[in-house]
């Protein structure tokens, strides 16, 4: 601990000079002028992706068209970017599957869950989880007729968990704060009360260190560390102990044992492609391979002692300006991101995106700032501190034009 | 019927002179040396479309970032998207919703159904609809503990129907053979019963006049006749009458009525947005939205006219070959397509494919031939069924290379 007067844009300038993982900016576009600490939401787009996807259209489409099934390896799309997602969270090949959206494999996995576990009626939710995680298990526990018991992020867990549990679905980073779980305990102790444990990657993947072994099920986004692209594909993870035994409840043809057999039974495929169920959409998995490249060339150990540092650095500057720390303060706890609560956090966030620092705004009081060790500098953080100093000790952020609400933030 | 001896190329370039909509074959890449027959299958690329996917990944994804999910009309897309396929099925704005996959679809349409018709406890069936149909309804039954009833397809309907069906799902057009039925009809009858009705649109849009009107419920694809791209988003259909009381069980947050207030509870949004999911693969949907440019500017009355004559002038040239017809031979009761049944269908197919006409092989004896009149001329109906004639006459599919089976087709 410095203090924030004696840290300097120049000894953060000598910080990036030092980074061992420095290189891997020019891998990304970034825009002019903008600090961009919103990795956590929508990744920046890799370099290479433009000439992938358009490869993808003109070459793999337009020239060879349906072939592209068997000689652009399109038919195992799922499949071979679920392995090359695995490494990132500790799973091994044929474990990860990369298809649909991450909702839908939420929606996949407590159902297959519930059916491993016949005669247990309960699903284990975190009512401070993604509003998606939740609104899906309110809708498979309506489907099935199953009972929904709710946690807080500071209950014990112990409190929910007992013999007529089925599932326990919980996000390892919460996307609010960026608190970390931590998911070999909490695992055992699920397992221990002989319930089946799901965890969502969303935030995690990328950003901090995953090591999926022994969890049940995870599910997962790739369109926010991992640089895949607005509405990539997400990707389920099925423990190899479960991949005979699950069924996917969405049972397409995609996921079937032989599906150019055009058999009138649905018959599972084997392993974890039996997760699939339509048509992939081969332009998104071009995207999400292109970052994919880019992934395989990084030790998940730098980034996440960068992410630390970078968050680390971040409160530091920040820490005099009288703002509620909603994140962790303790690194260990904490993902890629620092959150603040602030009764004006929209105003507040609209006047820093005015001035090139984008980070957001979650209702009703928070501003997130995402720190993506790829592809932001020392600097960026030392720069995105100042102004919000600036924002706040000018009170910018009264001006009326910052206080109208968007729609979409 | 003038008998194939009196059709020469020459005439059939004369039809194409003639032909109303010729000019939208300039607005298609189509590889040299090829007739496409596969346009029932992925439908060939628009020349607009690298271009159109290029500005969202450069400029939407890599230079504007998150901020498209407003400036860019991201959020809307599956209903600004399912506004512009709704003119090709007869349906209004605000009836139909662009996203996920075609599965999915069936999926949520088929719970939907269910959930609006309690106490009925049969799923109607087709046995010789495409397996992904089959296969989805059967997750569904055994997940939900319902009954499917199969109907062949030349089993009266009314054998099936009764007060205990709640929904009926079938394809208008038979991926097979191409046979289109009646949906004005079927919808009518199934109602008399009490049932609702599920259309699965996949190969009639974009190829016949569809009416959806009266319908509870369609799906369908894109990226066969629509030339979507592969993979491109599905559609589901839901009749306005229902769009208060339907339900999607997959109830993600971008189906929710106030998705960015982060509320604990799920509410469906008002309309048929409640029906998406996730969040939607953004640049699939650019691909989708250059093609449906194109498709703005169509009469679908011309596209009709011109898929009959396409699809009569290759049955005309074809008839003397010795083939069973699979196809109905009456145009009014066929679709885009002419199949065809032959023991050596597979190597009969491989040995047109090497010799540049593109058709595909279904199991265990179908040869299929899609005519997609945007960008299929007359001449290359003549050309297709010369080379048709002469791997027959000649047969060339004895060759060992055309006996080994591919792993996709």
């Amino acid at each position: 601990m410095m203090g924030y007067m004696s840290i300097t844009r120049a000894g953060c300038a000598a910080l990036d000079a030092a980074d061992p993982i420095s290189d891997f900016r020019d891998e990304f576009v970034l825009p002019d002028g903008v600090v961009y600490l919103l990795g956590n939401s929508l990744g920046a787009l890799p370099r290479r992706t433009a000439a992938k996807v358009a490869h993808a259209v003109t070459a793999e489409w337009g020239q060879d068209l349906g072939a592209s099934w068997n000689t652009a390896g399109w038919w195992n799309l799922p499949e071979t970017t679920g392995d090359r997602i695995a490494p990132l969270i500790g799973a091994g090949p044929g474990e990860v599957l990369a298809a649909d959206c991450t909702s839908m494999m939420i929606f996949k996995a407590v159902s297959a869950a519930l059916a491993l576990r016949p005669g247990r009626n309960v699903i284990v939710s975190d009512s401070e989880n993604f509003p998606t995680d939740q609104y899906v298990v309110q809708g498979v526990a309506q489907a099935f007729g199953r009972e929904i018991r709710e946690i807080g992020p500071q209950a014990p867990l112990e409190d929910a968990l007992g013999p007529g549990v089925a599932a326990v679905v919980l996000s390892h980073v919460d996307y609010r704060t960026g608190a970390v779980r931590d998911m070999a305990e909490v695992t055992r102790r699920v397992h221990e009360s002989g319930a089946l444990m799901i965890w969502d990657l969303c935030h995690s993947t990328g950003a901090v260190l995953v090591d999926i072994t022994g969890a049940d099920f995870a599910v997962g986004c790739t369109y926010k560390y991992l640089n895949g692209g607005p509405g990539a594909p997400a990707y389920i993870y099925v423990a190899p102990r479960h991949q005979e035994a699950a069924r996917n409840v969405i049972s397409g043809w995609h996921g079937h044992a032989n599906p150019f057999e055009f058999e009138p039974g649905y018959r599972p495929a084997p392993g974890v492609r039996r997760f699939a169920t339509g048509t992939p959409p081969v332009l998104a998995y071009a995207a999400l391979n292109a970052s994919l490249e880019i992934w395989e060339k990084v030790d998940m150990r730098a980034v996440r002692a960068k992410s630390v540092a970078l968050t680390e650095l971040f409160i530091e500057l920040t820490d005099h300006l009288g703002l509620e720390l909603a994140s962790p303060r303790h690194a260990g706890e904490r993902g890629s991101q620092v959150s603040f609560r602030h009764p004006e956090g929209y105003p507040i966030m609209r006047a820093l995106i005015d001035m090139g620092v984008h980070g957001d705004f979650r209702a009703p009081d928070l501003i997130r700032f995402g720190f993506a060790p790829l592809y932001l500098r020392y600097v960026d953080v030392y720069d995105a501190a100042n102004t919000l100093a600036e924002v706040l000790s000018k009170e910018l952020w009264r001006e009326d034009r910052y206080q109208k609400r968007l729609t979409v933030t």
